[in-house]
């Protein structure tokens, strides 16, 4: 199956306009077949041996949210502290998350025992479903991106609180909570880029032919 | 900025039309310009704090090819004999690399210290810049699809292996080794889920809400 030029335009066009989303949502529903199709996406994932060994949470319960942005209000604290002064100060302005107000929130869980103790790709390199997951997200992103819908990754909450307030079992390893709403903009940079935290890096720095080369790969 | 739907079904037909890609690579050579679209696709992905952690190693040195074979067999070998009897007859008929046939390897690394030891949004959850590297790939992944490019992720190989033929510091992470080229097809569906070592997972099972629900949650 040929993918055109205009196709190809198109998924570029998704990939550099997708932002990691932390407010601007509406709060207007995501109708179900819509939420279908982006986890149908995720889904559609690569992973390791074939495992699928992803699975998703949604969260739309109110109750269940506070539980998490408390997870979050309390994670964040400890970690402002983490940083210098003057980074602090900076730190405090940014908003990290948009659990509350995003219709939506999805837990997305690896299951690293799924069908069987030897996975296929996976007898080297341990790690490979734990990746398979974030390439579901990774779908996932680009696909609510396509649907207009935001989507912000909120790492910054320890998984004991998702755990207890999602039920996930011991076993279930927890990659990810992301807030997905419809949203008013789609911002040109990132929020980080924009507010000067961290420069992006040039791209041609990140490439490099045959050999590690230090002087491209540093900053 | 607007995704039309026709936008929109272009994002979809790339993601579900994606394969993990081990033969039928055509060895045309990848375009200069097309390579560096991929890269960039890659180099816009979200990464925890900002930071970019990743580096791409592009592999089109022969020598170097055949050092990462031979590390490949070794390990696949080593990897078979821990399957049953009965997975082996079948895995050994398994193609599971195209490191000589594909015209480029792209090595994804992650550097941990980059831009400090603090990192926004990784201090709760250190394995988040990890994860920004594989969201880098699978970026790449989709935008080579988009281009008519396939992809094949090789993760049955010691990254001591890598390191030393790619020359990488100690200190570099190493994600993902990939096979990229030209394709004379993209399969219909994943070659393990159409050999019948594994079945594709009902979507619905993956979807709960609120709560884990290990009816739904289990096979």
């Amino acid at each position: 199956m040929k993918i055109s030029e205009e196709e190809r335009n198109a998924v570029y066009k998704t990939i550099f306009s997708r932002r990691d989303v932390r407010s601007d949502f509406t709060g207007e529903e995501i109708p179900e077949n819509v939420l279908k199709r982006i986890l149908t996406a995720a889904h559609h994932a690569p992973s390791v041996g074939f495992m699928q060994p992803w699975d998703f949470i949604v969260v739309n319960d109110s109750l269940t949210k506070q539980k998490i942005k408390r997870g979050f209000d309390q994670a964040n604290l400890a970690s402002k502290a983490m940083f210098s002064e003057v980074k602090q100060t900076q730190y405090q302005q940014f908003k990290l998350e948009g659990i509350l107000e995003a219709p939506i929130g999805i837990c997305v869980t690896c299951d690293r025992e799924r069908n069987g103790p030897v996975v296929l790709g996976k007898t080297v390199k341990a790690e490979m479903d734990l990746y398979s997951a974030v390439c579901a997200i990774q779908n996932l992103w680009l696909a609510a991106r396509a649907e207009n819908l935001g989507v912000g990754w909120v790492s910054i909450i320890e998984d004991d609180i998702l755990r207890k307030a999602l039920n996930i079992p011991a076993n279930i390893e927890i990659i990810a909570y992301l807030c997905v709403g419809y949203v008013s903009q789609f911002k040109d940079k990132p929020e980080l880029e924009s507010a000067g935290w961290l420069p992006r890096r040039a791209v041609e720095k990140a490439i490099h032919y045959n050999k590690w080369s230090e002087e491209q790969g540093q900053q």
